[in-house]
């Protein structure tokens, strides 16, 4: 049941270094793979395990194959070559096509007949689910949903009314899309709720980590574009635009009205306040804060580093006198100046 | 299946410029609005739109009257005004009353007949549902609940035992109250569960946003009261109160036992350590750490402002050499009077 | 119903104080306890309570005994024997042995006969749950899923494909584990998925908070070691261990493929981020971030303290300036020097 290392050199676009005839069947890593197992080398840091791998074959850099013990495939990228394998080796389990018979479907869903509903699943009405679509065990799906062609939400996930979700989208378990968003009008102390009457329109090819939310829109909808990749525990609040192929990682947190540009990449922990702009192209460092808006590409941060803590409650303290040390500076300055 | 109007205005207790007779049928934003729809102006960032506007009305405070090129509804709050006639003219769908047939309810429930409990509902025993209650699909609610008159709960929540819910209570999708405080006893090393035996009471008119969690107390109760808002991915831990018409934004973090005042605003992905009192009327800035009581009301705020990540790193740096700074400081001023 | 304070002390390895017949037969804090109520003073900011304490008998330190009004058991840790009295009281209510009716169980699967299976919950194929445990309602369980005897899932929880969970486990609502870790290979601007092949183990005696995420490891697998306690809303992500008896307050995040030590306490809102390794007995404050690793025990902080706003935004504005600051500081010492 493997694969030659010179057809998968072929579907793939590389070389073959060594015995293209050789079979492959699995994947693992250079310290744990064994005969039959391809691995790669990607990081440097793994450079080290190379020359004693008993993989079958490794996925390398041109640079890597002198010091290749075993056969290669050649790639300029052998992370993207590894991953285009990992998915040839290793099939998703097809899911039964239609509606499991405890699955609760309400009239005027149009359910192409090549989807799953899976078990304990809830379809409101009017839902139009796409060709392949997999809706895993459990997933509530609200009135007026569209779920597009091979689309997967994987187990215990609410889509709430209207929410549209593009083809090829992945869902992981505990997602919450189209919740409303956090609106209220003060009234003497009291909070009156804005109803939140947006939805939220999720595009082609995006995955979604376990339990991140995102919610529907006040009155315009809330948009995720193609490509974007969100990690687990991320709060997406209402009227949020994330740009394509933006990279968000887990629990980061970004305030309502925000628009963020194609092709960000922002750390974990991230916390992004509302009503801003971040341009295309923006790389955000772990934990950082951003209160204002960001027009140019590039690497930004905030934060201050970790240490000790007998040592840090010092600097702490002293972060709270900045003010008065950076004015006391000037004042011996001019006194410098002065004798 | 408009409104007037001066209908609206009557309803509302404000005034209306210009046609009284217009009919009204939804609402819009200023730039995307058209016939029949009303729009609003509260935030001067979107002024610029009033002179183009299409809508057939907009809400909007009496200083604004004369530069508003259609009917207005004039009012001194118009997010209030705005949020009101969202409300009237997009009324819930209402729910079917009574106990969907895939729902498992155990013995001892007291169900209103007129409260709804969706799919794949599970309830345990001795539970009671007001009148009017929304329980929705996926959900499950523990033993002995108490959810009051009006409450939503709109799909795969969990409610643990025990917990009481007030009236007109609105929880977003994958919110879990009343799991396990984090009370655990050190022991040799390891760590031995302290059973978490309090409970969580829920005030009337409070908000509970998707994926949300309150703990149930040790051994008295988590208390939230009334017309509190939360938003999405907040924790709760156990024991902690928050007070009357408190809003908390995305992703805050509060520790155990911690007492948080009246009408405090609290801003996303804040922390806030156990243990602390804080009073009425405090606001909080995103992403700030408190770590002491804070004893009035007020604006607080830690962190350090987002930079270049080139510089920044320069900065943070120095923060670890902030005790030595100041010192430094001292001793050059001690030089120059000795001079 | 009760229990004598004589037999607990026996059963929990303490002395009695007092009249050792009295018979205990629910635990309270020391304000609210009333007769037949055992209560316990551990945290020195109680003491005040203990003089009007109407509780029936205090758990408590040698020490505190002679300002004791009332019956005690003695012990050097009162805590812990206060959780081993709480248990003893408060027994778990016994789940149901079998499957409900309403639960889905895929072909293949051993279950104990001892094992409660809730309703709607859904069993992928093949899987092994052990003597005495409990998977609560609407739970979904992936394929190939191991749970050890005794482990307790108490709802709404998603355990994906392959995952193997120890023994006396407990898992509150909403948490996931097993979802996709966050890989992804760039190729020209695009993301391509890295499938995800590693599992997620879980030791024995390991306690995980509502809405916790886990992500399966990318090759190999995530490991929670055996007696680690992880509070609600932690992010673990793909790869990442965590040693034995490690505790880990709410919201943390930790990124992919770091290894935490055993024994370690890291507070809540901390961030990690990837591909580190952090000692044995390491404790971290709250919401600070760890960038680096950490080689020795020891406790560490990052962050700035909480301030007045208007103060605050003084001295973080100073903050862009620190590394201007530090030089403007050498340049002036030079000056003096060269006076």
């Amino acid at each position: 049941m493997g694969i030659s290392l010179a057809k998968l050199a072929r579907q793939l676009g590389c070389e073959v270094s060594g015995d293209g005839a050789c079979q492959i069947t699995a994947v693992a890593t250079l310290q744990s793979a064994g005969p039959g197992q391809i691995s790669f080398l990607a990081n440097r840091r793994y450079r080290k395990y190379l020359a004693t791998t008993k993989a079958s074959a490794v996925i390398l850099r041109p640079d890597d194959v002198e010091d290749c013990p075993v056969n290669a495939l050649v790639s300029a990228n052998p992370y993207l070559i590894y991953a285009r394998v990992a998915t040839l080796l290793n099939p998703l389990v097809p899911a039964v096509a239609g509606c499991h018979s405890s699955a609760i479907i309400e009239t005027g869903c149009e359910i192409d007949s090549t989807a799953s509903i899976g078990a304990n699943c809830y379809l409101g009405a009017n839902c139009v689910i796409g060709a392949g679509a997999v809706i895993g065990p459990g997933c509530v799906i609200g009135r007026d949903v569209i779920i597009g062609a091979e689309t997967r939400l994987v187990a215990n996930i609410s889509i709430c009314d209207g929410v549209k979700i593009g083809c090829r989208v992945l869902i992981q378990p505990g997602a919450v899309i189209g919740s409303d968003g956090f609106g209220y009008a003060p009234d003497q102390g009291h909070w009156v709720k804005v109803p939140q009457l947006g939805s939220v329109i999720i595009g082609d090819d995006v995955e979604i980590g376990a339990n991140t939310t995102i919610d529907r829109g006040a009155l315009e909808d809330t948009v995720i574009e193609e490509g974007v990749i969100l990690d687990n525990q991320i709060q997406v609040a209402h009227n949020v635009r994330i740009g394509a192929y933006t990279a968000i990682a887990g629990a980061t947190a970004i305030a309502g009205s925000t628009s963020i540009g194609k092709r960000c990449q922002i750390g974990g922990a991230v916390g992004i306040v509302g009503h801003l702009s971040i341009a295309d192209d923006v790389h955000i460092t772990a934990m950082s804060l951003v209160t204002g808006n960001i027009k140019q590409a590039g690497l930004y941060s905030s934060g201050t580093p970790l240490g000790d803590n007998k040592a840090w409650r010092k600097n702490a303290a002293r972060f709270g006198q900045l003010d008065e040390m950076a004015r006391h500076l000037r004042r011996l300055e001019k006194k410098l100046e002065d004798k």
